[in-house]
């Protein structure tokens, strides 16, 4: 079942057995789960740390590689869906309450290709920059 | 609208929707998107930090540091998201393929109650042990 | 050679030769070393994941699990020096600088027993308290 | 004092008294010391995270961005130095024993512009490279 047909509910149950199952809850404080969740959140970086931003994008298309990235990823979210349900915590509602904070922070008019207000816009498009076209990035 | 009712595909596009208009995709190379994903991971854990894991638990009962951890969980979800979306990675799929990876490694059997091969058992059950009943950890 | 007897321009030193020497400056980009930095601290906090906060404190007297955190403990300290050596940071300056802000932000008066200003004093002192007298803490 | 004039025990000693004037040791398990250590490390990355790897060496000529650079990198060095002290290892003998390992891993013939085994030379010098002469890297 792929991602538009499972709920987060759905997947948070999953971890919930798997946690209960094993009597892991006792492990499961959440100073221990976000300590879990940072560890797994490095050693999916750790697949992109000597790769130029180029060639991380191209891991896309390497599929020994995007499935260990994606082994990590799911690492990632075990953990977070884990402290989701340690803390009682409704995933959809915070995200969305996030976006909807994101949005006001981030105004689409005056960010567009702006990553934040310290990015002052396009520097020298010479040759050294990643060649993508109109863009500042690889 | 609640975990129950939301797919992991309409988190996806609601982060898609919201990188596309401002057009940031430049900015979103997998590299980048998974410091930017180690770095929330980071703040969620500084809520954490200081605490026993036993108060970290009481976390669940303060509103307002509830609030604040929410927060931080979003946005490491919303990053987990958008590195999907670059990659064409399937979220549901990765995890489910994840957790019986999980369940190989280690059976329920072997390890109830233990986190991992190194864990060798309660500790001397003194009054230093935080006090759950018939647990070794808070 | 000691910690005593050590500068830290001679451990910068140490680890200036080994990137020279394998043509490493390339790779070297502060992006880069930062997110090294960060997987290396990740993989230090893994010695501690699951353990209580008492637990970790007798790591030290456990030869294995402190030989090997020591390595981690080198690996984020060569990391942090190649940082110093790429961006032309003198490490003790920068140091001594934070202590000097560090003890302006925490007069020592105000913040003896207090992690920080959301931390309000002892709790409750019964069993489930780790037991550490007069302490509050592991 | 610069590096050139300060032994890591001088750092160690400053970190320590500053720790045990405020009573701080009982907050210093390993474990909160690590988890510290991995949330400045993020914050260092942090002042990275929508750079380009060539953008990022160009902070060295950035007076404030160096020095805030500078602060987390000596946040970083604090809290590996407390470790340092909570569990009685020495830093110098530490990071010697790891730079050794790390000459045996990495011979400085076979890994002379590689990062690593998967790092098989070379790929099509085009515009889209970052331009470094006779360099794959920013």
């Amino acid at each position: 079942m792929t991602d538009a047909e499972t709920t987060l509910a759905q997947l948070r149950q999953l971890v919930d057995e798997f946690v209960a199952e094993r009597d892991w809850r006792q492990f499961h404080s959440p100073k221990n789960v976000s300590m879990a969740l940072a560890i797994e959140a490095a050693e999916l970086m750790e697949h992109f740390q000597w790769l130029t931003p180029l060639e991380s994008r191209e891991v896309a298309a390497q599929p020994e590689k995007l499935a260990a990235v994606a082994e990590e990823l799911a690492d990632v979210l075990c953990y977070a869906l884990a402290l989701a349900n340690e803390l009682g915590l409704d995933v959809a509602t915070a995200v969305r309450q996030k976006m909807v904070k994101n949005a006001l922070k981030y105004p689409a008019d005056e960010f567009r290709g702006r990553y934040g207000p310290e990015d002052t816009g396009p520097k020298d498009l010479g040759p050294k920059d990643s060649g993508a076209e109109g863009k500042r990035r690889a």
